[in-house]
C-alpha cells in the first residue's frame, strides 16, 4: 500500500534546511537533523491493523488529529485507515483540518468565548462539526452562536468516567445536560463523550482493565437514563490505544477514538500486554532523527536532539534498535552514555520520542522514509494550533 | 521608554484565533487564550538592568536568542538593552535572525553537514557570523566551506569547563584547537566559549560561585597559554542569567551571554540570592495566559494550558500572584486545585512557565501588554528553527 504525498506540488521555493528536512528522493543519511521521521511500513501496519480490528468488532473509528495534527495523515486515515472522520481539541485545529479537505471533525473539548464561539459556528457551515460540552452555560452560548450564524452543531455530553479532567459526572447529570442540548435552538444532541485519558498509560493491562470496566458501567447506566428520557447516543466515543480492545469489546462504546497508534511512543512501549508481554500491538513508526554532532568526551556523545526536538512530560526519550541510553536532554542538546566509544561524529541514530504528540507538536514536517529513502514529506499543519 | 512592534504593518490578512491570539488595542481580557503574554513594564525594567549592571562592569553583552527565538526582542536587545550582537543555537536560527535584520550573530554550538556548513559560508558574507568548534576535523569543514562560497568565519574554541556538554578541555585540546583556527584558511580565531549550563539553575548561590570560580580559573589559564601562543581571545563568553554577577566580576569573561534574564521562569524564580533570599534580580515578564475552560468538579478548575502551551522539563507551571497549585497538566489542560472554588468558567490566569526557552518554542506570538491593553504582537520568528 502506498501513501502519497498530498503536498508535492506545494515544495517549490522551500529550501533545504531552514525550511524543510529534506526533500522526496533524499537517502535517509542525508536528512537534515533533527527532525521527525515516519518509517512509512510500519506507519502503514499500524493503520491496518487498528482498522481491521474495529472493523472485525464493528465499532466506529474516529482517528485523533491532534495525536498527529497534519491533514495528509488525516486524509490517509479516513481513505485507508477505516476512519469516519477525525477528532481534534480545539477550533483552531479543526479550521485547520476542515480547510485541508476534511469534511467530519468532532472536537472532543470545550469551546468557549466570544471568539472561539463565532468561529466554531461558522466552520459548522463548511463541514460536518461536532463539538462536547460539560456546563449547561456551554450549551446556551453553543446555541447562540450557531443561531446567530444560520447553521446547527451536533454537541455530546462530556462525562467524566475516571479522568479527573472536563466532564460532568456521569447518570443524572449527563442527563440534564442532555436535555438542554435537545431543547437548545440549534443544536442537535449526538451522544457521549467518555474518553478515560488517565487509564490509557498504565502500565498493568489488569489496572486498564478495571478502569475501563468501571467507566462501561457508568457509560451504560448513563445510556440507559438517556433512553428512557428519550433520548438516543448516535455516538458513544471513546478509547485510547491503550484501551482500544477493551472499548472496541464493550457492546457500549461505537466510535473509538486512538491517535498514538498510528506512531506509538516509548511511554505506550512501556505498557504490558494482557499476557504480561510488552504491549506490541503497534510498531514504533515515528521517531526524532539526530545526529551526533560532538564527541570530547570518550564516554558521552552528544546528539543534536534537545528540547526543541522533544519532550520529557513522559520521561526521556529512547535509542531504537539500540541499548545505548539517553542520560539527559538540554535545550538543543541529548547526551546519549556511550561507554565503549561506539559512535562517531556524524552517526545517525533513531530516538523512540517519549510523548508522541506534543513531540510531533515541536516540528513543522514528518519525513516518510521507506527502505532508507525519503517518499514523502507531509506537513504538520495543525502545529501550534493551541487556541 | 516604549517598544514598538517591528511588524506592525504585517498584520493584515491575519485572523484572530486562527492565525493571531490578539491585536493591538484589545483589553487583555480578549485574548484568545491559551497565549504567551509579555508584561512591556516587566520586560523593559529587566533589559535595562542587564543593561546597566554589565555597562557599569564594563563588560560587553550578547544576549542569547535562542531564549526567545525573536528578531523584535533581538532588536531591542541591541538598540535600547546594550547588546553588541546576539547569540542563537542553530543554523536556521542565525538565517532568520539575520534575514530579519540583525548583522552580528555568534552561533553558540557547533555546525556540521554539508548542507548545514554550506549555509553557514553563504551566510557569513551576509552578516558578522561567529562559531564554536570542539574537533579539529569541523575545523577543516568549516574552512572548506568557507573557502568554497568566498566568505569568512570568526571562530571560538567551545571549552568545557562543567557543563558535560560539548566543548574540549581546557588547557592544551583547547590551544591545540585554537592553533588549527588561526592556520585555518578563511577562518579568524575569536576567542573561547566558555558557558557553565549546569551552574545556572543551582538552587543555592554559593555552589553557583564555586562552580563558576573553578571554570574562571580553567578559562584565564587557557588564556595564559593562548596569549603564550602568540594567540589573544577577542571573545571569552559565556555567562547566564543566573551567574551573570559571577562572570561579570570575573575579570576574565569580556562577554556575556545572558537570555533568560528578559523573561524569567518559575525554575529561575526557585534559585537563591547570595544572601540566601530569592534571586530577584530580574522580574517574571512572560506569562502563559490560560482561562478556565472547565469547573464541571468543585475543588478543581481545568484551563486551556497543556503541553501544547508550556513544557514541565522543569517542572509543573506555577500561578502568578496567586496561592492556587497547578496540580498537572496534560495534552491540552492544565488542572489547578482549587479546593475553596475560587475560581469561574471564563477567568483567565498567568502562569510563570516551568522554562522559559523550550515554552517560547511552541507558540508563534508574544503579545505585548501594558496597562491591561494590548501593545503589540510579535511574531516568534525563529521558532522552530530546530535544524
Amino acid at each position: 500500500m502506498s501513501v502519497t504525498c498530498a503536498n508535492t506540488d506545494d515544495l517549490s521555493g522551500l529550501e533545504l534546511g531552514y525550511d524543510v528536512p529534506a526533500f522526496p528522493g533524499m537517502a535517509e543519511a542525508e536528512i537534515i537533523t533533527p527532525c521527525l521521521v515516519i518509517d512509512l511500513d510500519a506507519f502503514e501496519r499500524n493503520i491496518a491493523r487498528m482498522r481491521d480490528y474495529l472493523s472485525d468488532h464493528q465499532v466506529r473509528f474516529r482517528a485523533h488529529g491532534k495525536m498527529h495534527k497534519a491533514s495528509a495523515i488525516a486524509d490517509y486515515q479516513i481513505s485507508t485507515g477505516g476512519a469516519c472522520g477525525i477528532c481534534c481539541q480545539k477550533i483552531s485545529e479543526a479550521e485547520s483540518f476542515v480547510r485541508n479537505g476534511i469534511e467530519d471533525v468532532l472536537i472532543t473539548n470545550q469551546i468557549r468565548g466570544t471568539t472561539r464561539l463565532r468561529r466554531l459556528a461558522t466552520l459548522a457551515g463548511t463541514a460536518r462539526l461536532l463539538v462536547c460540552v460539560d456546563d449547561p452555560s456551554n450549551v446556551e452560548e453553543l446555541s447562540h452562536a450557531v443561531m446567530t450564524a444560520g447553521t446547527r452543531l451536533e454537541v455530546l455530553v462530556e462525562i467524566d468516567c475516571g479522568a479527573g479532567r472536563c466532564g460532568v459526572a456521569p447518570g443524572a447529570p449527563a442527563l440534564a445536560l442532555a436535555r438542554a442540548i435537545d431543547d437548545a435552538p440549534g443544536l442537535s444532541f449526538a451522544g457521549l463523550q467518555a474518553y478515560h485519558g488517565r487509564a490509557q498509560h498504565m502500565r498493568d493491562f489488569s489496572d486498564r482493565r478495571a478502569e475501563i470496566e468501571a467507566a462501561v458501567t457508568q457509560v451504560s447506566e448513563t445510556i440507559t437514563m438517556l433512553y428512557g428520557a428519550g433520548l438516543s447516543c448516535d455516538i458513544v466515543g471513546g478509547g485510547g490505544t491503550g484501551t482500544y480492545s477493551l472499548e472496541a469489546s464493550s457492546g457500549v462504546y461505537n466510535e473509538l477514538q486512538c491517535g498514538s497508534y498510528a506512531f506509538m511512543d516509548a511511554d505506550y512501549g512501556a505498557i504490558r500486554a494482557a499476557d504480561g508481554g510488552g504491549f506490541r500491538d503497534f510498531e514504533n513508526a515515528l521517531f526524532v532523527l539526530t545526529e551526533v554532532m560532538s564527541h570530547s568526551k570518550p564516554d558521552r556523545a552528544i546528539c543534536d536532539a534537545g528540547l526543541k526536538a522533544l519532550t520529557l512530560d513522559s520521561g526521556l526519550p529512547k535509542l531504537f534498535e539500540d541499548d545505548l541510553e539517553v542520560l539527559g536532554c538540554s535545550d538543543e542538546h541529548a547526551v546519549i552514555g556511550d561507554p565503549e566509544c561506539r559512535l562517531a561524529l556524524g552517526d545517525k541514530l533513531r530516538l523512540i520520542p517519549g510523548h508522541c504528540d506534543p513531540t510531533c507538536n515541536l516540528h513543522d514536517w514528518y519525513v516518510g522514509v521507506r527502505d532508507g529513502v525519503v517518499e514523502c514529506i507531509w506537513p504538520i499543519d495543525a502545529r501550534g494550533k493551541v487556541f
